[in-house]
C-alpha cells in the first residue's frame, strides 16, 4: 500500500493509498471518520500538494495510519463506505509527492564503486581511502527532482575535447541512467545513532540519478558530482512504507573494518528487494540490469546516521538516493558505464543494435519488486520512467 | 537600504528596510497606499515570514519598489506618515531573511584556490585542470542556515587519527571561517546567459561558510565537502540590493584562457566591495583580514551562468556563496587556513595571545562596506556574527 499525491480533472491535490488498481482517497475515508483521531487535522494533511504535512507527523502516525487502513481493508461492514472513497489509477493525475528541501546521493555500493574507480581512476586504487570508514555522500540539487514519465532532456556541460587541449561547451554524448532507491525521512536532526535512524525513514521510491558522464569526468576533482547530476533526478510516483518492507529485512554485507560505534548497524540492515532496470527503444523492452538493494556495503541507517552526525538538521520530506545499487556480477551493476565499461564493450540488444550510452529517443524504466514468501505476498515499488529527449537549443552552444 | 524581516513582541514577521537605525515597515506604508501599485498584494508579500514572496515577483518590482522609497525618503510631505512606519531596530527582533531551497557554494578565488591546494594537495599542481574553464561549484546544505549572531556548536565528524591508521570520530580541532558574499536570487531557469544572470539577483549577504579542516581533509575526495561544511552557515540578517552596488562595479581580472561564450562576461562584472574578518576573543576584537570582492577570478554573473547552464531550475530566495574571496596578499586571505597556512604559522592577536584556529568561546564578524566615491556616500553590509561553542556530547564519540 504505497502514498501518493493524485488530483482528478484539475482538482486539489490529495493524499491516496494504492491498493492494486485502486486509489484510496485518505481525505475522503477522513471526512466519515474512519481514520478516527490518528491525524489530529485531516483536511490540512490529506488535502495536500504533497505528502509532506503528513511526514511531519512522525512513525507514531505513520504506524497507526498503517494499521488502521489494514483494519478497514479487512473489515467486511466498512466495505460501502471505503467503495466510495475509491478512485481508478486510471482516472486520476499523478503528481510529484515530495518537495524535498535537501536531496542527499551516496555512493554505498563497494560493487559500483570499485568499477566506477577502476573506469575512471585507472591509475589510482579502486576505492578512495575513506570509502570503507564512511558512507560518502554528496548533497544533490533538489530543484530538479522529476516525476516519473517526465522526459529529461540531454543536457549541455563542460567536455574535454578530442580536437584540442581545452573543454568544449556542448550536449553530453554520454548520458547514463544509475539505479537506486531513495529513502524519504520526517524531520530529522542530528546527531541520531544507528538505533533510531530507520524510526526516521518513512518509505522508499526507486530513483533515477540521471549522468552526464563527459560532464561529470571534467568538473568532479575536487568538488564532486555537480552539474553532471543537477539537471534531473527522477522518482517513482508511489512511495513504499518502511512498515511494508519490515520482513524483508536481511543481513548486510559484512563491513570490513567495522563502523565507528556511531555507524554501528543492525544485523539485518538490509532489504531484500529486486531492482530492475530496462530499455525501452522504439517500442521494444530490453532488461538491462537486476541486482537487489541486499547488496549495498552502506546500509539506509547508517547513511541517515552519517549525515546527521556533525548536527545538520534535515526536514520532513527530504530525499536520500542510495547510490547506484550494483551487484556482484558484471550484468548486475547499476549503470551504462559499468554496464559497458564506458562505452567499449556495448550491450547487444539484438542482431542490429547495440548499446554504449543513451540514444535521443531512449526510455528507461526502473523497477523494484519484493518476492512472495511464506505469508507475504509479494509486490512491487512505483516504477521511475524517464525518456531521453534532444538538447534544448543553446544560445551559447559551441558545437 | 538593505531588506530584512523582522517582529516586534512575538507579532508577524514583516518585511523592512533598514535606514540608519530605523527599520521602514513596508507592510505599514502600503497600507495608506503609499506604494501604489507596484506590489499587487502587499498584505502576502511584506506581511511574510522571508523575503521569498518579494523575491518571487522579479527584477522589475524590485527596482520599482527601490526607486518608491527613494521618492518617498526624499519627499518632504509624506514625512508624517513615514514616521509612522518607522521602528527603531533596537525594539525588534530579526530573523532569518530567507529559506532557502537550494544553497550552493563556489570556489570563484584564484588566490584561495591556489593556496588551498598548496597545503591541501602539495604533491599537484596548485590549481585542479578544470579550475579555469568552470566556476567550480558544490550543493551545500540549505538545512542549517543560520541568521547572523546564532551560536555554532563545533561539530564531530571523521578524521585521521596520528596514533593509528583508522579515523576516529571527534569533535573538529581545526574550525575554520570562510569569509563570502552570499547572493540572493529570484527563480531562475536555465539555460541563462551571462547577458541577463545579473538582472536574477535580488541582492547580497555577508556569509561564513564554516569550516572544520581535519574533516574536510578526510572525507573530500572524490565526492566533494560535505560533512565538514554542512553543520552552519552564517548569513547577516540585511540583504543589500544589487541595485544599490551598481556604482561600484569595476572590472574584473582579466581571464586566461577567455571564457567559453556561455560564460563570457561584462567587462564591469566584478563589485568593488572591501570585505573584513575580525575575531572578538575575551572581549577584544582583532582583524583578521581585510580584502575585496573585486579580486573574485570568477564573477557572480559567471557563476550563475554555469549553475543554470544544464537545464537546472532554482527557486526564489536560493542562495549562492561566491567561496572564500582571498585577496592577492596573504594577509588578505579569507579563511585561517590559508592566513595561518594551516595553523603552522599561528597569527599573533598580542603578546600573550595567538590564533591557529578557533577555540571554544572565539566570535567571528564578517563585514562588508562600500567606500565613499563623488557623488556616492559609502554604506555598509550586514554583519555576519557567529560564536563557536562546545561540542555536543554525543553517544558515539570515540573520545
Amino acid at each position: 500500500m504505497p502514498y501518493g499525491v493524485f488530483s482528478r480533472g484539475g482538482s486539489d491535490r490529495k493524499i491516496g493509498v494504492r491498493v492494486d488498481d485502486s486509489i484510496i482517497d485518505l481525505g475522503a475515508l477522513a471526512e466519515p471518520g474512519l481514520l478516527g483521531d490518528i491525524i489530529v487535522d485531516p483536511a490540512a494533511v490529506l488535502v495536500a500538494d504533497t505528502l509532506m504535512p503528513l511526514l511531519r507527523l512522525g512513525k507514531e502516525v505513520w504506524s497507526e495510519l498503517r494499521a488502521r487502513l489494514h483494519e478497514i481493508l479487512s473489515s467486511v461492514p466498512s466495505c460501502r463506505q471505503l467503495e466510495e472513497c475509491l478512485v481508478s489509477v486510471h482516472d486520476v493525475e499523478l503528481h510529484l509527492p515530495l518537495a524535498p528541501q535537501h536531496f542527499v546521493d551516496f555512493y554505498s555500493s563497494l560493487y559500483h564503486a570499485e568499477s566506477a574507480g577502476r573506469i575512471v581512476r585507472p591509475a589510482a586504487p579502486p576505492l578512495p581511502a575513506n570509502w570503507r570508514s564512511i558512507p560518502l555522500g554528496y548533497h544533490g540539487h533538489p530543484g530538479n527532482i522529476e516525476l516519473s514519465g517526465t522526459s529529461v532532456h540531454r543536457p549541455h556541460g563542460q567536455v574535454f575535447s578530442s580536437v584540442d587541449d581545452g573543454p568544449r561547451f556542448v550536449a553530453t554524448r554520454l548520458m547514463d541512467f544509475e539505479l537506486e532507491v531513495g529513502f524519504v525521512t520526517g524531520s530529522v536532526e542530528g546527531p541520531v545513532t544507528t538505533d533510531d535512524t530507520f524510526d526516521h525513514i518513512f518509505g522508499v521510491v526507486m530513483l533515477n540519478d540521471w549522468s552526464a558522464r563527459d560532464v561529470q569526468r571534467f568538473e568532479n576533482p575536487p568538488l564532486g558530482p555537480f552539474a553532471a547530476k543537477s539537471f534531473a533526478t527522477t522518482i517513482s510516483a508511489w512511495v513504499t512504507p518502511l512498515d511494508a518492507l519490515q520482513h524483508c529485512r536481511t543481513a548486510a554485507p559484512p563491513q570490513d573494518p567495522p563502523a565507528l560505534p556511531h555507524l554501528r548497524r543492525r544485523p539485518d540492515a538490509a532489504f531484500d528487494i529486486t531492482l530492475e532496470a530496462h530499455l525501452v527503444r522504439r517500442g521494444v523492452q530490453y532488461q538491462l540490469t537486476k541486482t537487489n538493494l541486499k547488496h549495498l556495503y552502506w546500509t539506509m541507517d547508517q547513511q541517515l546516521a552519517h549525515v546527521v552526525s556533525n548536527g545538520a538538521r534535515f526536514a520532513a520530506g527530504d530525499l536520500f538516493g542510495t547510490g547506484t545499487v550494483s551487484g556482484p556480477s558484471p550484468e548486475s551493476a547499476g549503470s551504462l558505464l559499468e554496464l559497458t565499461w564506458d562505452g567499449s564493450n556495448p550491450l547487444v540488444l539484438d542482431d542490429d543494435d547495440e548499446l554504449a550510452y543513451l540514444e535521443d529517443g531512449d526510455e528507461i524504466v526502473l523497477s523494484g519488486h519484493v518476492e512472495s514468501t511464506p505469508g507475504h505476498r509479494g509486490f512491487r515499488l512505483g516504477e521511475a520512467r524517464g525518456c531521453v529527449v534532444p538538447a534544448r537549443t543553446f544560445p551559447g552552444d559551441s558545437q
